[in-house]
Formats: structure tokens, sequence, C-alpha cells
């Protein structure tokens, strides 16, 4: 490849140092997606950087007593980026990388029962998880199970997340799916499910010590809520990962749960509850429309 | 500058491409503290590297149908690294940037009762908060007010945290502050504070609404447990500051907070918590000396 011209910027994630772009590749037919990430430091990268002859320049910004703020500009190949490109791309593809409004709303128990649930009947169960019955069900991923409690009631399978590697402990990252199919979301939970949230925890916790060494004060464990797929899971991460990036508001803290439905068995069902909604999801849709409709109904019935 | 030797790794963070090493500067007596940080994509920038003819080089990682991975090396002044350093730096500048060890600990009440508050009593309270009395009785930071509630009960100040420059309001973070200098935590809060809380919440929102034009569904409102200070207040992040960097398991929504105590009043004082301590922190030597005199005295006594 020789270069491109960018079109449009899709995101940025300033913290994250990434950037998506739209972009033409002169002379060729169609659009591209272009996803550049700075790399992370390499410490060998880093000695010869640094070295002195190194061929690094340092621009000073600002300098106070014993601090001091470079620009440092070093050669190429020991500050590459990671550029993924996607050539030619469909529209889709790029809708998918542009930015997305997010809002934080407030979940009363009617919206739940009114519009969550429905949509959730209606879109959700059944569709997008055929992954997690086939892990269920045997047939699917069983190399790869790290802890299997077979009870239909209070059962669960534990394996590591996709997104980790497996190779370095502090980025740790397991899942929890439960056997029975029939618990959607931490909304669904009350004191029937206290072994079950149990044996999660103590057996899950278990299960990581002895497979991969990490003891349980290294575990950060939570249910999502909203949750990306509708069938009970629990995330179990690494401390170091859940601080540098992996936990949001939407994480429940498992323990918390426990203690919550302790202390009110009925706690997630009378409780409102903050979610965040994308306005790209087909759930915010079904939130406005039904915001919508009980508008209209009350300008209808007057005040 | 010339160059550094490098003699250790003090902490890295791939996510946020960041690293703090010890270093020796080559002829000089000391030691130095060298904070490199990848630059955020500057759009500018990334239209410049990626233009035909701007001297980059592509070197293919990975094809696959339309995703291409690659290697991208550009000119050094396209992609500077921002390079703190300390110099010379004495042996605590140093030890602030060594990563320590950090444990997820279960805070009984029993713990909080007999560990956390006495150790807050003797070490915390009255000291290293003097800034917050200073904003509370008029004497510093008048200017930075947003919003001031003054009743002495349920009112509190609203300022932008030192953290936030004011000029992006994707990254607005602000910290209300409550008048009252008896409530130390969410430990603190029963029924009697939920007119406090709603007032930090509604009159919160609607000051930041009113002052940068940021809507209540782009906040997220939270306290921290443990804290970082031990007198009450309430962090407001936008919420693409809060997906990025800024929320982690010690966060605990303050609509959450208000529901849980109207559930039940004295929630925060029967509820047992999840809480996180580094190694160096001198709440963690407490906590660790309690278990220790637990453990001997149940030894002492048999089973």
């Amino acid at each position: 490849m020789q270069g491109l011209e960018v079109e449009e910027v899709l995101d940025v994630s300033p913290w994250r140092k990434w950037i998506a772009v739209q972009a033409r590749i002169p002379g060729k037919e169609g659009k591209a997606v272009v996803l550049l990430e700075k790399k992370p430091f390499d410490v060998e990268d880093v000695k010869r950087m640094l070295a002195p002859n190194a061929g690094a320049e340092y621009k000073l910004d600002f300098q106070n007593a014993e601090y001091c703020v470079y620009n440092l500009q070093v050669p190429p190949a020991l500050n590459a980026i990671k550029c993924d490109t996607i050539f030619p791309a469909t529209d889709q593809q790029i809708n998918k990388y542009r930015k997305d409004e997010i809002h934080v709303l407030w979940e009363t128990v009617d919206i739940y029962k009114n519009v969550v649930l429905p949509f959730v009947e209606e879109n959700e169960r059944g569709r997008r998880i055929q992954w997690v019955h086939n892990i269920l069900d045997g047939s699917a991923e069983q190399e790869r199970i790290i802890y299997h409690n077979n009870d239909p009631r209070d059962g669960f399978v534990l394996l590591p997340d996709l997104k980790w590697d497996q190779t370095n402990v502090s980025n740790l990252y397991c899942l929890a799916i439960v056997n029975r199919k029939d618990l959607v979301c931490l909304r669904s939970l009350n004191d029937e499910n206290l072994d079950l949230l149990q044996n999660i925890y103590h057996q899950g916790c278990g299960a990581i010590l002895e497979k991969y060494g990490v003891t349980p004060d290294k575990l950060i464990v939570h249910i999502h809520y909203l949750p990306t797929f509708w069938h009970l899971h629990v995330h179990f991460l690494h401390v170091d990962l859940a601080l540098s990036a992996g936990v949001t508001s939407k994480a429940h803290n498992l323990r918390d749960c426990i203690e919550n439905i302790r202390l009110l068995p009925s706690y997630y069902q009378v409780k409102e509850m903050e979610v965040r909604l994308l306005e790209k999801s087909l759930l915010w849709k079904a939130w406005t429309e039904a915001k919508d409709a009980e508008a209209a109904t009350q300008l209808q019935d007057g005040p």
C-alpha cells in the first residue's frame, strides 16, 4: 500500500490512542475503513529509543525545578502504529465504526415490564444466543471449558472469554454461563437464585485459582446490566484489566447482587436501574417509541 | 538531553500506552524517573501520515479477504511521544511510580466499625482535607464554584475537578462537596440524607446543563467507596470520559444509592461492600494487622 486520502473521521479515542477513519485509495474504486492504534510500549524498544546516540530528538516543552516535559521524536521502527484496513468496505462496515450517540437512562420497573422485557422476548430470546446453547448442550467449545457444574438449577459453565488470549494472567477474562435458560438478566434474580450465584462466585474463583493461579482478591466479578446477550452470565476479570479498561457503570458486582437479594429478596424486581443505550440500538428505538406513545396518551387524557 | 540508560521498569499500562522507568543520565549523578506516553491521534497528523508520498512504510502482518493489518512506520515528527522526566528524583518520587499490588477485599460491617472507621477517625479526619474546608468556608477557589446551595444540612458546593481543563465537554469532570462535615463516606448515609442526595443529583445536573450545555442523559454521577478523601463528595463525569477512563468498580451510582436507601433506610450501615486496597496504603496495614490479631485471637480461643 502506498497511501490513502482521509475522507471522514468516524471515531476517536484519545485515551486508548485509537482513531477510525473512512478513506480512499488513490486510483481505486470503493471506500476503505482504516483503524489506527498506537502500540503499547515494548521494554526493549524503550531502552533503544532512550539510549544515547539512538537518533532520538528531545524538544523541551516545559520546565519547572526537577520536572521537564519533552516532545520526543524517535526512529520510526521503534514507534510503529498498528494499522487495520478494510477494503473495499461496505456502508454497513463503515457505520459500525462511526461513533454513535450514547444516552444514560433511568429504567423504572414499568419501563422494564412494558418496554424492555417485551423487546427481549420478541427480538433477543432464542436468537443470537445459539452459541450459548451450543456450549451448554455440549456441541461446541467443550475443550475450552475450565469448570462445569452440571446441576440444572444451580449449575453453570466457566470458560475463558474469546477476548482473552490466555497468555498473560493480568489480562484474565473468563465468563460463567448459567445452565438454566429461563434467567434472562439481572432483573430475573431473586432469593431462589442465591445458591446459583454463590456457586458461581465460589466455584468460579476456585477454578480460576486452580487453573491460572490467580487468587480471588485479584478478581473483579460482575454482571452487566443491560447485558450484551440475554442469557444470564457473569464476568470474571483480573483487577489490572478491570482498572485499565474493562469495567464501566453497567457492571454490577456479583457479591453486591447476592447481598442485595439477601437484604431484600425482590430487590432486582423493584429497583429502578441506570441503563445506557446507543442510538443505533434497536432497544433505543423501542424505548423512545414507548416514551412517545406515553406522551401522546398523556396528551389525549389531558392534565 | 542526549539520552538515558533504563535501570528498572516501574510500571506499564498497555491500554493507556504508558510506561514509567527509572533511568540514569550518562555522566550525571542521581536517578531519573521517565514517564513515556504515546500521544492521542491528531486528525491533521493522521491525514499527513496516510497521504501518498508521506514517507510512511506499510509492512503487511496479516491478510484475510478484505481485512489487512499493517505495521505502519511514519516520520518521527508526525508520531511524537510525550516524555516527562523528574531529575534528580528522590526515592519517594521513584516509589510513587512503582506499581503496587492491589487487593480486592470484602468489607463486613464489623471490619468497617472496628478497622476502617477508627483508622479514618485517627488518620484522615481533619487532615488532608483542609482544601475542602477552605472551599466550604469561602477562603479558596470561590471563583471556580459553579453552584452553591448554602443549606447547612442539605446543601453542597459544585465545582470543576482540577483534572478537567474545562475546554472539551466530552471530558467534563465536576465534583460536588457537601456542606456538612460529619458525613465521612457512603457508609454514613441513611434516609435522613435523601434530600441532600436528591439536591446533589438534580441541582448538580441542572447547574451543569446551564453552565456547560451537557444534558443529564450524558452524565455518570457516582460516589467512590473507598473514597480518596473522607468528606462526602460526588463525582459528575461525561459518559464519554466515564466509558474510556474514569469509572471503576469503586464507583457507586448516586441514583442507585438513593434507591437503596429508599428500599432500606439502613442499607449502607448493614451491607457488606467490596473495597480495593493498595499494599502501600496505610489502611492496608491497619486492615491486615486487624486480620492477624483476629486470627491470633481465634487461635487462642481454639476451635
